[in-house]
């Protein structure tokens, strides 16, 4: 049995769960029917392996392999990812992570290897901010970045709790908050995860280690015009914010390319949003990354300034607001290099992985802060992310379980 | 008492209805509460004038004024307008014409004006199509340019069919459809309506007479690329539909203005419309506007054909569906003539109304393939229209008046 048809039979016992079967796309948010499935089949295939699972006050799963005579209370080497998605998203984003860890620790039992520390894969709670708007709010609650209380009251697109959905899938929602103990018996923590662009692809690597993750935000523009009739309002005498947000689309994509970093508006509210009105207001909303602050900084400024000339010559007024940043990101340089020289001498013949920095949060990056941290991605013949087209080939999959099964091997050896 | 202060004592009877505290802007959609709230107000307003209130099959409404020893079934001179509103939009956009209409009655009754053939003030139902999204279909039900069983069919925003709607508002929708011996006692129909623009506030003249109405259509461009990760797509792998469309709305307003026509684009949709998220579709609405047919086509297929070009470069796919076509209208030059001199003559100092188009559908642009047509325009100092800065002054709206009641005097003289 080769590694990609071991990858492909572990892989089919989730591919059926939450899927549309009209896009193909994924629909796992967090407490939902089908995200609980995949949490009973994580449950499930640790226990299967021996591993002993629980489930934090978070609703983060953790599944520890403590061989005899090692302390179990001793900082584990913990890898995973998350088990949720965006609406209608790739099956690989997380699920490809949680897999490729229980697959590793199959080879290293199946090689004989004897971790001297712990050994625990994690499974982290709305990874993607799907339901609740907040992404990490599974290691951002662990950690303690943001507050219980303030999470418990965060409502869904149905005006329903996380303290509701907690209650509703028999979670106990006073138990939300930071947890010390389980994060003091975090070493490290490395994070496997199909990779979200194509830098794999053109590099012609399966495997690549992160070296960082580019500071990024969020700014909604709201261009306010005057609402007025399509047929009889000469073009003279609008006051029309259509344009002006058109423009400011295209001053976007111009800034992104002089920069080096991305600019995305994908998201737009107009009103009223009648074919026959020249609408009053348009609302778009700025995903701005580039590779460090300063350059994040000027990207954002040459767009807002200008689409504040623009409004000027359009008649119309543009407010700027800063809804969300996400500062850089730095993996620890120590762990990525032990990364880069086990994969490489894991993978005879490919030479050292590639250092390649995401424009991509991760629960990698909320635990950066707190202990040391690296990612290992997985090439992604698409490029695509975030949608149905997402992909890997089970023999890359089979690459990234050897590689991480390498650095865990690696990392829990005898010090 | 002068005619402004007439005017606003009838005016205020209808100002309260349908109102939203908020915005100050109308909601009084066909068959609703409020739109019923003014029929009854019409039929009150009509029968205290000692007119026959008839609502027809469509729910069109029809106050005749037959004096003695006129022959009801003589083609009648008709006037009015409608009493629906688009969402949040100004209250003189079709209710100035209906009050205006029973003014200029009393007026001629205080003048002692005995007319010759019936003079008839009518209400029609949905003419802007908010709630079930053909504009003026009580004047397409009654003379038979759409079916009944079609139109019965239509759904509002909330799923409740037109026949629905009739039967909870107690209007039996089985009368739904032509009214040949209504139209044949429509021996001309004069509308007055607020003006949708500037141009006779460019002019100076409080009220104008109506040419035409411009041709006119929508076409929904869809913009498809590839939905994929904001943050991890490189800018040079993108196919993102989204500056397509951006790079059209700015074609529309270039071409529009060098071609002398209206283009506008107020209507967007997105998916996934995920600020993260790279759109996969971007829908936009073109509603296209010019003084004559194939200057519209000139229009259409020069900001179409920069879509294709981008769409193109941009990797992205355009669809371009043509959703409606409302071809030009021509008033009847000799009734616009009479119009002309009858108000020059009623409004000495004046000098003749300024005679101009109209880019705006209307009731009469309906009845105009049907019988001899005309419209009188209220100057509006905002030049806003559909929102709720739309304005006339009291004393224009008192002009308006007697120009109607002018007209209609000549109209249904003794011939």
């Amino acid at each position: 049995m080769t590694g990609a048809t071991r990858f492909r039979a572990v892989w089919d016992e989730l591919a059926g769960i939450g899927r549309d079967p009209v896009t193909g796309g994924y629909l796992r948010y967090a407490w939902s029917a089908a995200e609980l499935a995949c949490r009973e089949w994580f449950v499930a295939a640790a226990t299967r392996r021996g591993l002993a699972v629980h489930a934090d006050g978070n609703g983060n799963l953790w599944a520890d392999w403590v061989p005899s005579g090692v302390d179990p209370a001793a900082p584990a080497v913990v890898t995973g990812s998350h088990l949720d998605s965006v609406p209608h998203g790739g099956g690989y984003d997380g699920p490809l992570g949680v897999v490729s860890a229980l697959l590793a620790v199959d080879e290293l039992r199946a090689d004989g290897f004897a971790p001297a520390r712990p050994i625990t894969v994690a499974a982290f709670v709305e990874e993607e901010g799907a339901r609740f708007g907040v992404a990490c709010l599974g290691s951002r609650l662990l950690t303690g970045s943001v507050a219980a209380d303030w999470a418990l009251a965060l409502v869904d697109r149905d005006g329903v709790t996380l303290a509701e959905a907690m209650r509703a899938a028999g979670a106990d929602p006073t138990a939300v908050g930071p947890d010390p103990d389980r994060l003091a018996r975090v070493g490290c923590y490395v994070e496997l995860h199909i990779e979200q662009g194509r830098a794999l692809v053109h590099t012609g690597a399966p495997v690549g280690v992160a070296s960082m993750i580019w500071p990024h935000g969020r700014w909604r523009l709201e261009f306010a015009g005057e609402g007025n009739h399509a047929g009889t309002t000469r073009m003279a005498d609008r006051r029309d914010p259509m344009p002006t947000c058109a423009y400011t689309v295209l001053a976007g994509q111009a800034q992104a390319r002089r920069l080096g970093g991305h600019a995305t508006v994908g998201r737009i509210e107009v009103a009223p949003n009648a074919t026959n009105a020249v609408p009053a207001l348009v609302r778009a909303w700025l995903d701005a990354r580039a590779p460090d602050a300063a350059t994040l900084a000027e990207l954002v400024d040459a767009i807002t300034g200008e689409a504040a000339a623009r409004a000027a010559a359009d008649g119309v007024t543009v407010t700027v607001v800063h809804e969300s940043d996400s500062p850089v990101v730095a993996f620890d340089p120590a762990l990525a290099g032990r990364l880069t020289a086990a994969i490489g001498a894991a993978l005879p013949g490919s030479g050292a992985p590639p250092v390649l920095p995401t424009a991509a949060g991760h629960d990698a990056g909320i635990l950066a802060g707190r202990v040391p941290t690296a990612m290992i991605f997985v090439r992604n013949p698409t490029g695509v992310s975030h949608a149905p087209a997402e992909a890997a080939t089970d023999a890359d999959c089979a690459v990234g379980v050897r590689a991480l099964a390498a650095v865990l091997a690696d990392l829990a050896a005898k010090p």
